[in-house]
């Protein structure tokens, strides 16, 4: 598809304190765009620029939001000298990314990202958007922000389901990557305490994340080709969000479960590193198993999300298939094959089986 | 502003019947967008197609249009291997390739322009888009149709003023580019009846303006300089059209008039090139004049749209100024002089005056 859309370059990554931030700012020409639960957190640093607040969570990228946030523009009377500022999680970044995009065709964008889903993943490579009609992210662009600033210190408010939903596209990006960080991973302790985590190894997290997905978003900024195995566990993790109502990371959690239990199924990686990865997932706070997933009307629906997915091409899926820690690879996969396998459950048997094995 | 949008390969522009376009596309995974007039005048050949009717003219450039068009997509089970085709004027290729832009991060998108304004202008160049909150394509991006597919033949159905709206930017592409071009509009016959117009005629037209509008577009794709001489006229133009609510091309011809007044009166126009400009808006029935214009109360009310101008810097505004026929170029004037002209008339003077010696 031809496109207009100027030049590829990567957003600027600077670990800085909010308050260093916002002096990088002209608070008369840049709106702070963020939920009232993060302003109230950590808006003090930007009490004299104008803000757009949003609701909490998924519920911020609606079609009705942003057009209150449009409404907001032309109420501060918004042009193109203007920046948006997007301070808060992935929603925050995603919907304020969008809106930028599109006001008068594109204004600037930078973001301070909150949450480690959104310093990792989300606030990265420009990917934004909003749900609609129940689908995710089905309307949206591709532009990436200016800037990126890191406060390592936002993460510690964070709630424990919140840092581990982080985290697993963190063991998303390690078993894309290979052993290195995977086995970083590893070693964190079990039950890992942000809140009390010593920050250089906070900060190694979030800088060997970035480094992964950047590497790859440079490679193929508009997703034609490897890009695309940073969908890893998304398949299926969009539609169990979704359905579930869970949070983003649990759904990638056990989409990356399911990913690599279809892979152990043919045959194309070992047991043993579905238990690994499993272990890893679970150590970290992280669900590998739902309650809903045993229910078949529930894996049903689920099911129907892939039919729309945004990957699909005729009767073949593009599926993001995890042969071995280090080796990831997009692959056809034929959508009736990957259909029954999820809706008759058969995942739930390997990895059921594969961690009895380990506890044995 | 970094971007990730792909390439900036041009549309393809074919002269084919819309019976051979139809041939082109695929009914099972196209939409066609067009409004219900256009679809009864020229839908035959599409009968096999999917449809998403919207609002005749800029009605269809609306918040609540967009929305019904994502939800027709839902309802059609639009995915990434659809293509958005725009049959219509303007309206409905601005709010189609906006849409193809947005749905699933970008899908396929091509038209069949209906109307001259599109097919010289509009339809081309990939900025598309709506208006929102009374200001006119305020939301918008930078996104180039595939191809581009003209019938002459659909040229012979609309009314004269339509016509004429599009001779507009032909006027304009004129003074853009030089006397060839805008030699050969002066000599075609005054009040030129395009339904009887030998096909060859209508062709150069279509073709010499495509000619120099995607010159000036390919070496300038996100308006970041010399792509801005294609705003020429629109300053005021638009302004004009929303509050007199009347044809674009009609504002674009009046705005072309201040346009020129404009630099007459700074003295980077002689006045008989003003003279010969308004003389051939005249001779193809656009307006030089409207009774609106003589009013100050809509006098200030345009003023107040050059504000929220997308062109405006602070204090500055990115005018484009004619300085002679096949010299223009984009000057900052101050918006206080620039306003100052504007709201107390004084173009009315200088055009006045200039048609006065003519007929003198």
């Amino acid at each position: 598809m031809a496109s207009l859309d100027g030049d590829n370059a990567g957003e600027t990554i600077e670990f800085l304190s909010l308050e260093e931030v916002s002096r990088r700012l002209d608070p008369a020409r840049t709106v702070v765009v963020s939920d009232s639960h993060v302003h109230r957190l950590h808006g003090a640093a930007f009490s004299s620029f104008p803000a757009a607040l949003l609701p909490e969570g998924e519920a911020a990228k609606s079609w009705d939001v942003l057009k209150s946030l449009f409404l907001r523009f032309i109420e501060l009377g918004v042009d193109r000298t203007w920046t948006v500022f997007a301070l808060g999680g992935g929603s925050a970044s995603d919907i304020a990314g969008f809106a930028a995009h599109l006001w008068m065709r594109g204004i600037g964008y930078s973001s301070a990202p909150t949450t480690l889903l959104a310093m990792v993943d989300a606030g990265l490579g420009g990917k934004n958007g909003i749900d609609f009609g129940g689908y995710k992210n089905v309307l949206g662009s591709f532009q990436r922000p200016k800037a990126v600033y890191c406060d390592m210190e936002t993460l510690r408010t964070l709630p424990g389901d919140q840092f581990a939903s982080g985290m697993a596209e963190a063991v998303k990006h390690g078993i894309i990557d290979g052993e290195g960080y995977f086995g970083f991973l590893e070693s964190l302790a079990a039950n890992f305490d942000h809140r009390a985590a010593d920050p250089t190894i906070l900060r190694r997290i979030v800088a060997e994340s970035q480094r992964i997905k950047l590497g790859i978003v440079d490679s193929d900024p508009r997703e034609t080709g490897r890009r695309r195995v940073l969908n890893l566990g998304h398949s299926f993790g969009h539609g169990i969000e979704v359905e579930a109502g869970i949070p983003h990371g649990y759904a990638v959690s056990l989409g990356i479960g399911i990913a690599c239990a279809f892979s152990v199924f043919r045959k194309a990686m070992a047991e043993d590193r579905l238990r690994r990865i499993l272990a890893l997932l679970s150590s970290l706070g992280l669900p590998i198993r739902h309650e809903a997933l045993a229910k078949s009307g529930f894996r049903s629906r689920v099911a129907q999300t892939l039919l729309m997915d945004k990957k699909r091409s005729s009767s073949m899926l593009r599926f993001v298939l995890p042969r071995d820690i280090g080796d990831v690879d997009v692959v056809q996969v034929d959508i009736g094959e990957l259909i029954d396998f999820f809706e008759h459950g058969g995942f739930l048997e390997i990895m059921e089986g594969t961690m009895a094995e380990k506890t044995r």
